[in-house]
């Protein structure tokens, strides 16, 4: 058996989701037929993390094994013309024996993006959130800093995940606005060793209520000793939420 | 009766163009509909040109009659809450009697986007001409600048269409491949004085006939001499396409 590694970006408006699910239409289910179609062999897949309906992946990791002789890059076209215009591979690579997307992952970084501008931006809805009001990414970027380091983060985690430890380090978080015609927009991005279910939506619906002017710089910090998911701020919802990239050991 | 100018943005994707059709959903047939439910009239509106199924607005100029008082921005708030995502007002102008969109129009700005980078870009499949193979961006605008001017422009004409005369003015066109992360992405801009139906498309088809390397960067100026619509390159699919700006005498 060969172990493969690819990495996918998609689009994940039409999606359930990554994962397979009864009658509905999942990219795990999309990948896993189309390698079907192409091999001949029922194939199972390994995402780096799991992807909630509406979220979209620039860089998601999915880890396979294979009977199959096809070159990676033949199999990476044959993919890309199988799958529908909303998923795309990027690269398809051999890997040493045993290549896991989920162990053997060491970091992810994750990107959301908003828009606060007075009119909303018709081609971007379902790549933003768009925040009725206008935010100060100055405040959020403050706020988010308290959120850096080794910290339990079960106040930003959903109920129904089953971690064994809700402890995460986050090494980078930034809130930025955009400058020229991205002056609307405000990026945040966070960077970790992993992420508890739905972790960065309900870090970025806590930064928000900062950025609004509901709570103070010092509120997130404050959440996040409490340990509580009830304190935190809203889910922000999921269309903004990018996977930019899964990093892996030297060689995977 | 009050005169009004709408600005509109809109992502054509999901409609059959601009204009009213039977049972199919259409943008006028979206904004009528909200301005009768918020004015209780039948209104009837006119747009400075029909796009196509699937083409896009970033500055479309709609002139519409109406017996409402309704101040400009709080119409302006209410269509925006009454249309779908896709269908943004921009601005609402109060306008000397008898304005209208086409007849007082005195140019038009069209940009149409090619990405041709090796991968697809799973979020721009909806605008976007993802075109197969590298296209030399260089040549498309050496080859563009036969085209401005004043000319018979019949051969970039799709059949169907009636207008009086195929002479029109282009005041600019330019081929231009991004920068940084636009680098796989090459946008042409055209302005003119009026356009013909599909004349943008046509224009940007045959050009690429000439990026691609299959004609001659002069090849295009022998099409446009020809008045001979058989004799340009195929028309550009319609989602690469934006209608800009539309511009107006001073005070319209």
């Amino acid at each position: 058996m060969r172990s493969l590694k690819l990495t996918l970006a998609y689009d994940g408006t039409r999606y359930a989701g990554w994962q397979v699910q009864p009658d509905q239409p999942t990219v795990q289910q999309a990948l896993e037929r189309a390698l079907t179609k192409i091999t001949g062999e029922t194939i199972r897949t390994c995402a780096s993390g799991r992807t909630d309906a509406g979220v979209h992946a620039l860089g998601q990791v999915v880890s396979l094994e294979t009977d199959s002789r096809l070159a990676p890059d033949v199999l990476r076209r044959a993919l890309c013309a199988e799958l529908r215009e909303d998923v795309a591979v990027l690269a398809v690579e051999e890997m040493a024996e045993g290549f896991h997307a989920i162990r053997d992952a060491l970091a992810k970084r994750y990107r959301y993006e908003i828009d606060d501008g007075p009119v909303r931006d018709v081609f971007r809805r379902h790549y933003t959130w768009q925040h009725p009001g206008r935010l100060s990414a100055g405040a959020m970027h403050a706020a988010g800093q308290a959120l850096v380091g080794k910290h339990d983060f079960a106040s930003f985690q959903s109920s129904g995940s089953e971690r064994a430890t809700t402890v995460r380090t986050i090494t980078e978080l930034f809130v930025r606005r955009g400058e020229g015609e991205g002056t609307d927009r405000i990026t945040t991005e966070v960077a970790a060793d992993g992420f508890l279910y739905n972790m960065v939506r309900a870090i970025v619906g806590t930064l928000v209520e900062v950025g609004r002017g509901a709570r103070s710089e010092s509120w997130p910090a404050e959440v996040l000793a409490a340990r509580d998911r009830s304190r935190a701020g809203p889910t922000a919802p999921p269309q903004g939420l990018f996977l930019v990239r899964v990093e892996y050991k030297a060689g995977r």
